[in-house]
């Protein structure tokens, strides 16, 4: 029995999850969308039903799953009625699966999951349009009952925004922006004489950021959030993740890109990060899988929509996508092995390769703009550190020269407005700008290239107001500027790295630490002799490597080293393995040679940090600004985006 | 020589600091207020003038300070007038000092300080009542200037509000606030069912808490700054620091507690804390000392104002005066050895030292109510483990015995409101109500007992609107509820706290952690057999001790231990000395025996957490509400609500 089980686990390793059977599922009935759910009027969805029987573990009962299971929906205090006959569409298949889970830590250790049986029925490419409350009952096991709840919203169809823009900080934090303020903008006796340009917005609100079935989430059950309305689970893209190992056969629903591309055909939509751009992030505008590691089927979605997975959905590929990750175009890690350049470029995209092409990109054209194999260079590397791009072997086209003239996300950004505003016309345009890199570094524990980054995404803000006012576009724009989730990050005082070098044990180079008056004042703001001269109204540190340092840290950490220097060769690496493979990670000591040795709180089986709980921070201006205040769910962010574009359906 | 120094030092030890010589004074000339400080028009201040003349270190001059410097002011434009004919005060006395600073760390090794010979002037009870830019210019050393530029505020004197009340959670950041809705609040797939009472306010801002003169504050610093629109310097309350050995010379200002008396002599006013009450956040109000230690000088100016310390100001005493700190009322640690008691008795307060009688007390008159000495036991305490407040010896009357009928944040706030809306008629009152220990159980890593605070300050809030509501004075109460500074806590997932203890070694204890999809839900809300019963509104966690607890932390720590359990037997205390009185801790065994050990980051000499950095959040509702939205400096607080309740004075 025990080897049968194991070989079940092996083909479900994808589902396998500890803790819960499956999210959203509380009962051995289960209904996707889950109860709570709240929809837009009119967007597109499915419905996913499943029926469990564990064979054993806590909740093992005798028997096969219920495969007469019936399922009815009504309007509330209306009589059910069958699901077919309520949406009008055909009783489909019944499907047939089994996964396994583990039920804590021990069962873990011990090998013994617990396994499950499932009968299924999945309804596809559903709308609600009338707003109130729904109830739905799903009836198995001789008259037990799971009951879903699901809110239509009464969101009003008519627009009040040609064109929203949407600023992505992944992974950032009020004390990350606390944190870049400081190094960046000089202050007299604690009065800052300059601004961000986040602190200008009219309109703050803080967001939370949990997921459907744990309370961290990660970067694409969070952009489905944003983007779709919908909580999910970790890893998951505008889909409810159920049971089977498909990663591809799991309810979906429809994103803000592809409703305003569906209710305005000529209208412009803009997807650019500094992740490689199958990242989970950008992602989440159009792909629909369970596994956000399926790159192949995230850049075909960004083309073909769903076609080659599934006949729901019209989606026709938007006008801007710039990014980082030329490996998922180029056949060796494309999806069916095609060369996405060509398929991009025979659809009417104009494809360019680095900084200076982009450039001159003709304004009427698609552009697909891939920049780098992997993500793209840092702020800091670009602008302080460039000899870190030289000699890799990472430009786009995979003929294995260096990327060394890449864009940052300004010049993305702009150079996607110019394009969008012209291409869209009367319909406007919906655009995503990520700066992926906040997060990238922050998992490394690289506070100064995530504190660069973040002042990358401010410095486009800054240069995104004036854009748009240059095109008379600023009073009809919304302007939102939020983060994903964020990491514990946080600054206790400054560090005096000369005295830190130059004691001998690990307790004698703590004291190098001064908090509360002794933190003093800010020496990023100071010039020195190398400092660089920025222009009017841009904000970057005068230097990056003062005597004394941020105190910075995070309170979820691998093993690693810290002499609060700024790592001059490239991002960190804060924790390697002593035996490859071993998934036992230590500290690393060319990390910060200097340094002295903090142990971690995370697994050993971690070489970087994580996400964390806190709300973020929400930022608005233009046109329905003053739906953004105060403090809301994640999935807010979509229905207000959605009541400014009039995306209702009625 | 060096034995010279020496000698000055200890005199001067309380104003020695590392990296600046002066907080404010770059040069060797010092204007306080400094440059870029804000007034509000008609706000009582005093000037302070100092010329310096260094004996050693890096700025060593020949001869002693300029005595003969000169001063003038002028608004911008204008012709500069000595300071004398300008306020129209006369010249007083030159004062001379010295004082001692280390220049940084090596040289306080070297126990080398740098000696600095003063010459100084003091100017007393100034007003500028005027709105619009200041040139202060101080003359010395044969024409060497040191500029300041003042703005005094264009605020309205027009009155907006009745009644302000603003409640400060002392510490507390978005990520705590986050972290208590998931403890306490009750979701279904990522749907919260209930909200905090802070979510439910219109308007959300940030305030930066960052100091004068360094870029993490304390409590005394910050408050200061919420309360009267000046940044200063840690340990400072009400005043510039200047670098005289006296705490009680310093520049002082006006306060918004002193400046809403003086303009409504029958207005009320009410001051409450879960601190000792002459802790820093309270004392802010009324004491005026660049020593926050200085707990006498903070009760005789609670009720005697500075008439014991200057002629300064008028202030006659709160309506309301509750907290902890009974030590400080008893002779034994008391201004002058006095019975504060019995000074506040005869001045007309009725005195309490229980909730039972502080439940029945009359609202028609002035109330003291201290209930242990001490800080007062917290919500944890109070109300889950109530045998931790049996045994002590803190009753407030110095009787040696228990205070076990200790009130509450919100049952001293209802009855601060109760008797401030009855005293106070036409004239409106100010109420500032502190929940002191969230911050001080972050100190101590004790996160449970700081979300308990949290959501203590929390509740109070809800049931501080449903009282306004009752009183009918909801519509004309703006309620405010911020921060004084952070602490750099997040939550980034849960723990396994059986699977933790079963493990044997430190590195395996770490595999308890679930990060991600892991964390799962929230435990705390799941009711267990011993479930506490709350009114309607109320929310708590229902349990505090579940198998999966939040894997939490701070990003500057003690060396301590963790196994993320509830600390039953009272709050943690996380690190020790080996040997006592040696300034060395470690962890402390006791502290969590199960656990596994976390190295500090902090210099080995603390024994607890610090202040962190980031901008804190600000709920706003009533009057006024829309000028709390954004994000602003911490002192924009106190100009906010001066404007709010007609302060200014033309």
């Amino acid at each position: 029995m025990r080897l049968q089980v194991a070989a079940i686990l092996c083909t479900a390793a994808v589902q396998a999850q500890y803790f819960q059977r499956l999210g959203g599922c509380p009962d051995l009935g289960c209904i996707f969308p889950v109860d709570q759910a709240n929809f837009l009027p009119g967007q597109a969805f499915d419905i996913r039903l499943e029926i469990h029987s564990p064979t054993n573990g806590s909740e093992a009962r005798e028997g096969t799953p219920d495969e007469n299971f019936t399922f009815t929906v009504a309007k509330k205090g209306a009589e059910p009625v069958p699901v077919t006959e309520f949406f009008g569409v055909q009783e489909p298949q019944l499907e047939k699966w089994n996964f396994t889970w583990y039920e804590d830590l021990f069962a873990k250790d011990l090998k013994e999951p617990s396994f499950v049986q499932v009968a299924s029925k999945a309804y596809r490419n559903l709308k609600l349009t009338e707003p109130g409350e729904y109830e739905a009952v799903l009836t198995y096991y001789n008259g037990t009952t799971t009951n879903a709840t699901w809110v239509v919203r009464d969101i009003s169809a008519e627009r009040k925004a040609k064109n929203v823009i949407m600023f992505i900080g992944d992974g950032m934090t009020t004390n990350m922006i606390t944190a870049a303020r400081l190094i960046a903008h000089r202050s007299v006796n604690g009065h800052y004489l300059t601004k961000m340009a986040m602190d200008q917005f009219p309109i703050l609100g803080h967001q939370m950021t949990h997921s459907m079935d744990s309370f961290i989430t990660d970067s694409a059950n969070s952009a489905t959030s944003l983007y779709a309305g919908h909580k999910t689970t970790v890893n998951a893209l505008g889909v409810y993740v159920d049971s089977s190992s498909d990663p591809f056969d799991d309810p979906k629903f429809e994103t803000v890109a592809e409703i305003f591309r569906r209710k305005n055909p000529n209208g412009g939509v803009g997807i650019v990060s500094t992740a490689f751009i199958a990242d989970a992030t950008p992602a989440a505008l159009t792909a629909h899988t369970a596994a956000r590691s399926e790159y192949g089927h995230v850049i075909d979605s960004y083309i073909h929509g769903l076609q080659n997975f599934t006949e729901w959905g019209n989606w026709t590929g938007p006008d801007v996508l710039f990014g980082g990750g030329a490996e998922n175009f180029l056949p060796k890690g494309s999806y069916q092995g095609q060369n996405y350049y060509d398929i991009f470029s025979n659809a009417g995209y104009s494809v360019y390769f680095n900084n200076s092409a982009l450039s001159s990109a003709a304004n009427d054209t698609k552009a697909l703009g891939i920049f780098s194999i992997g993500n793209l260079a840092k702020w800091l590397d670009r602008n302080v550190y460039p000899e870190n791009l030289q000699n890799q072997t990472n430009y786009p086209d995979g003929s294995g020269s260096t990327a060394d003239d890449q864009p940052g996300l300004k010049d993305m950004t702009l150079k996607a407005i110019d394009i969008l505003a012209e291409r869209s016309g009367d319909e406007g345009f919906f655009l995503m700008s990520e700066a992926a890199s906040i997060d990238k570094m922050m998992h490394l524990l690289d506070y100064d290239r995530a504190l660069g980054e973040l002042l990358e995404l401010d410095d486009t803000i800054r240069a995104t107001k004036e854009k748009l006012e240059a095109l008379g576009l600023l009073n009809d724009t919304l302007i939102i500027v939020t983060a994903d989730h964020g990491h514990g990050f946080d600054v206790a005082g400054s560090v005096d790295t000369e005295y830190l070098e130059s004691q001998k044990t690990d307790r004698a180079k703590r004291d190098a630490v001064g908090v509360y008056a002794n933190s003093g004042l800010s020496q990023y703001t100071v010039k020195n002799q190398k400092s660089p001269v920025y222009s009017d109204g841009v904000h970057f540190p005068a230097q990056w490597d003062p005597r004394y340092a941020l105190f910075a840290g995070v309170m979820a950490n691998p093993d690693h080293r810290e002499n609060y220097k700024v790592s001059k060769n490239g991002p960190r690496l804060p924790a390697s393995e002593l035996v490859e493979d071993s998934g036992d990670y230590y500290a690393d000591y060319k990390d910060a040679v200097t340094g002295f040795v903090i142990n971690g709180t995370l697994p050993v089986s971690a070489d970087q940090g994580v996400h964390s709980l806190t709300d973020v921070p929400v930022f608005a201006q233009g046109p329905c600004q003053e739906l953004f205040g105060g403090v809301y769910n994640s999935i807010d962010i979509f229905y207000n985006v959605a009541e400014c574009l009039g995306l209702a359906s009625y």
